[in-house]
């Protein structure tokens, strides 16, 4: 038996971190997105996404309005509530879904075709434009929907609707040449092979992986002439085949290139198609391609993508921290990439990946009220140019009420809905311990309690609530330099591999597993490659990467620096932010700035106080100033 | 009698820094430029400009190539080629220029009017869109060669074609209204005015100043819709007011904004008209303006103009080093506005100034060769992202062979070939001296000459060579900390305001003033508001700003930093580089690069040795990183 996911339907959070983030999500979020996607806050960009909907089955009259892409976010909200479902139920938001479902089920081609767009606004163009026109992008994304309805809120209707799309696109695509033009579809069609196990699915799924690539000119040949009409937010150019990664075939792919988000959901599908069919050459692709990212193309908070330009990477350490990209959802997609990995094995760098992403890049996308979300996330902000000097005009330093192109809202929503998909494995005889996120896991060794401080203290309890003979292992984070480890509080010592120890043993009911390990402040330094780091360094500590916020600091942002060897103190929440938080205080430095703008005068450096906050919480009071590094000197 | 500059026909040069300079103009650069305007040159994109004035004159048939301000590149070769016939009599050099000049005469129409774009494109459309067709900015140019041909070559023909045009563009603009969309004009009438006393002309530019900004929708009201037809290089917006600084009256304007070469020469024309009139409200503009660049807005080396969108002035402060503009013409602008400036009163600010573009940020725009030439003028470039990554496209880490949009190369020239012009100013009583730049100035009080070890040295010797009662006021460099002043070889003390040391004696023949002054190694620090400079230092000797290059260090570039207190020892110059240039040399530190992209460990530091070369003269060797701005610490 290979690697699999607890399900998250035996998956129980208990966290107190995540447990109220998850509730916020369930109680605000959800119900925020929803009237957004109806256009019922007034202060938000109109969404009109469901709109979409009802004029598609013929129940609204009016013009398409929003993305070609507009139904991916009504996708992702569905599949958001459906996690929400079951981590609350709450009969009126089932209503609410089966009412959408169903509108969706009357939007539907007698064919099985899916489409708001093409059905409202161009009926005779379905399926011609594959590279901009996201129809694939769209599927895949409902198709999530669906399983996860299924999955989560025990409903079908979606599913159903998924399949006739699902069969649909199969017997358009099975003989006949396509790859779709942004990522997706394949993640989409194997989460339904997942669910339905119609291997009809998977194989669609390889074959879209398969193809693409192949002929390196196929959207060159396959794309036709529309003047005056930008489908994909703004000009793809079918000869830019390192934007979708259509260039080589993806086993032979070396380096993150392109679009950012297309990257990661392709790598995401690679890995999860690799796990299914025992792929190597696919799997190395894979591997290749992680340690790329993470060695030499990401952000320390987890961000990726640097480049506003086509949302994309560029090239290795160009990593400049004040016109960061980072799309949210890049960050999202890296999570499920990284989830994908660790079916194929368990490596402690995949969930250090994870946990990363988790509590810094992905979660610094959503406002401390659950209600705004960032597309960009910036390492360092300076209000005079950010957001409005050329360069910088997406550089936003406050979460806006909603986004034209409305991707990153719903993508991140889902992802802490479904939170328990993320935290344990299983497989023939061991349980894997991915996240130190309090939680109950009912596996098939009976179930497992995780009790623990963190990310705020370096401990963590697991109890073996039914006993068992078994493996129990677990993720030691990245960053722990050393740990202690009692099993029914003796000392004990069990092998590690790959960041993961491995604790084999007949397990009586109600035994314990304690970890306590330090969590000191890291000053990271960053590999001498990426100039824009060099002289700095980044705190953190924990899971958490910190910054600091000009509110918070007795002086100006870009004059201060730290010593090396001073001391960096905890100390409670900040003014203005939530309890609980772990800040950071420390005697910092200033530079007195010279008379001049360029002066021959020795900087003259006097004390000052500087503190700092998760980088995950920022851009919660008023905007202002925000550095991730800061000088070291 | 106002201050005026001692005209470049009564200075000689001899300097052993600008006069090889000098000779590489009349000898190198003004031949060859002069074989790619006529499309002589295989490995240089094409020019057609001489091309175009060919077929207006109805003397070669084919298509009008190139931007629509073509015309001004051979107009600005001609002012070259007028200073260099001064320079170095060449009978074939003045043959080709007498015939080049019949060419433009035949290409004049009967009204007077001369544009080789309308002539041969679109003759229906002569004057209509101002905004962009840089019609008025064309003639401007074409007025300073007919000057500069009249002063330095005594030959007249140009003058009489210019004389024509100014009569024609009077009699268009002197009642109906009509701003510039490029600035120029102004300063073409106003020195057509100098050189022939008729105050039409200077009348004519100060109604185009006048005019400026009065109605900030002038140009949204007069720009015809012209689909698909992209007159200016790229889309110039009528709405975008700021770009080309049209939104207020020029006497209310405080900061500078927008496209940075039409603020400049909008500038140079206001000093001058502001000299001419003594108009303190202009002039009060001007020297805001002066200020606010020079204090927030400018590079360490003089450039200007920190964004590649719009070439154009961003916000105080914004001064990133690796996506810089600072454009080669907006650094020879500052000299031609400081020069302005200086006409209306002596301040050494404006001299220094002057000295600081003249010996850096304009220089560093020619290779050493003194063929090739850049417009961009960075202080960082990585070659990993320089003129390929988004963002960096412009920065380029070499200069091309020429140029589609061409107008540095010949703007360089002409100034440099004109450099005589920039060194002294004389009025009823006083003889000013603003640059160290080895001379012989014929002035009303006869001749004064100046030998000087500069710029190596910090040495500079004055003969008065004829005698007589007045001041010499000589301006001693902004960044000399102290000096000592002898007179005839005693040491002596005068009033200094200013910057200038102000002499007044009862001169005999061969009477001497020698200067001395120290010329330290000074490291610069830049205001702190100014993120990318800060923890950083920036090298000078005497007027140079230095560099790194990549290729003589042993460490790469992002890696090294400076101490504080390390000692900075001047060498020879360095290998593949002339004879004679101080190059400076020290000890550094390279980081050790952490294991990872980002490590908690400790960054470890070795010594190394660091070399740095005048900025002028990177990018003449192999294409590498360079850095203008030092990590210090």
């Amino acid at each position: 038996m290979p690697i699999q996911e607890v399900s998250l339907r035996n998956v129980t959070i208990f966290d107190h971190f995540w447990s109220p983030r998850q509730e916020l999500i369930t109680d605000v979020t959800i119900p925020y997105m929803e009237k957004i996607l109806r256009d019922e806050v007034p202060e938000a960009k109109k969404s009109h996404a469901i709109s979409n909907f009802r004029m598609a089955a013929g129940e609204e009259s009016g013009a398409f309005y929003g993305m070609v892409f507009q139904d991916s976010d009504v996708a992702k909200w569905l599949e958001a509530a459906a996690y929400s479902l079951l981590l609350k139920p709450d009969h009126e938001l089932s209503e609410r879904v089966d009412e959408l479902v169903a509108l969706i089920g009357r939007c539907q081609q007698e064919d099985g075709y899916l489409n708001t767009y093409f059905t409202v606004k161009e009926p005779g163009n379905r399926w011609t434009n594959l590279l901009e026109c996201h129809e694939l992008y769209c599927a895949g994304h409902m198709m999530e929907a669906g399983a996860a309805l299924h999955e989560a809120a025990g409903k079908d209707d979606l599913l159903h609707i998924c399949i006739r799309l699902a069969d649909h696109i199969c017997d358009r695509f099975e003989k006949e040449e396509g790859i779709p033009g942004h990522q997706e579809i394949e993640i989409g069609l194997l989460r339904l092979f997942h669910v339905t196990g119609k291997k009809r699915y998977r194989d669609m799924a390889l074959r879209f992986l398969e193809l693409r690539g192949r002929d390196p000119e196929w959207f060159i040949k396959h794309t036709p002439p529309h003047p005056g009409i930008h489908y994909g937010g703004y000009d793809i150019e079918p000869s830019d085949t390192i934007y979708n990664q259509s260039d080589v075939p993806v086993r032979e792919q070396t380096v993150a290139r392109g679009h950012a988000v297309r990257q990661l959901y392709l790598l995401a599908a690679m890995a999860d198609a690799a796990a299914e069919t025992g792929d190597r050459e696919m799997l190395n692709a894979c591997q290749r391609l992680f340690d790329d990212i993470t060695q030499k193309q990401m952000y320390v908070t987890g961000a990726v993508g640097s480049s506003a330009y086509h949302e994309a990477f560029t090239v290795d350490y160009d990593l400049p921290p004040d016109r960061c990209y980072g799309e949210t959802c890049a960050s999202v997609a890296m999570v499920f990439f990284a989830h994908n990995m660790l079916k194929n094995h368990p490596d402690g760098r995949f969930a250090d990946l994870m946990e990363l992403e988790l509590y810094n890049a992905a979660l610094a996308g959503m406002q401390l009220d659950g209600k705004r979300f960032f597309y960009v996330n910036p390492l360092e902000v300076d209000m005079r140019v950010s957001g409005k000097a050329p360069g910088y005009e997406h550089v936003l330093p406050k979460r806006p009420p909603w986004h034209d192109c409305a991707c990153c809202p719903p993508n991140l929503t889902r992802l802490i809905a479904s939170l328990g998909r993320y935290l344990w494995s299983e497989d023939d005889d061991t349980v894997y311990s991915h996240l130190l996120i309090g939680s109950e896991a009912t596996t098939r060794f009976g179930r497992i309690r995780m009790e623990s401080g963190y990310p705020w203290q370096g401990d963590a309890c697991y109890t073996v609530a039914d006993g068992g003979d078994f493996t129990l292992a677990i993720h030691i984070p990245g960053h722990a330099a050393s740990y202690t480890m009692r099993v029914n509080r003796h000392l004990e010592e069990y092998p590690v591999r790959n960041g993961y120890v491995y604790i084999r043993r007949i397990w009586n009911a109600g035994d314990t597993v304690s970890l306590n390990f330090d969590m000191p402040v890291r000053r990271l330094h960053a590999d001498i490659r990426v100039r824009s780091c060099a002289g700095k360094t980044a705190l953190a500590r924990g899971p958490f990467i910190y910054c600091f916020e000009e509110v918070d600091q007795e002086e100006q942002l870009s004059s201060v620096s730290l010593s090396p060897e001073v001391k960096i103190d905890t100390v409670s929440s900040l003014s203005g932010l939530p309890e609980g938080m772990v800040c950071l205080s420390m005697e910092g430095k200033t530079d007195v700035s010279p008379d001049m703008q360029y002066s021959p005068d020795l900087i003259r450096r006097r004390p000052c106080q500087l503190k700092a906050i998760p980088y995950y919480a920022w851009a919660n009071r008023s905007p202002g100033n925000m550095n991730v590094w800061i000088r070291e000197q």
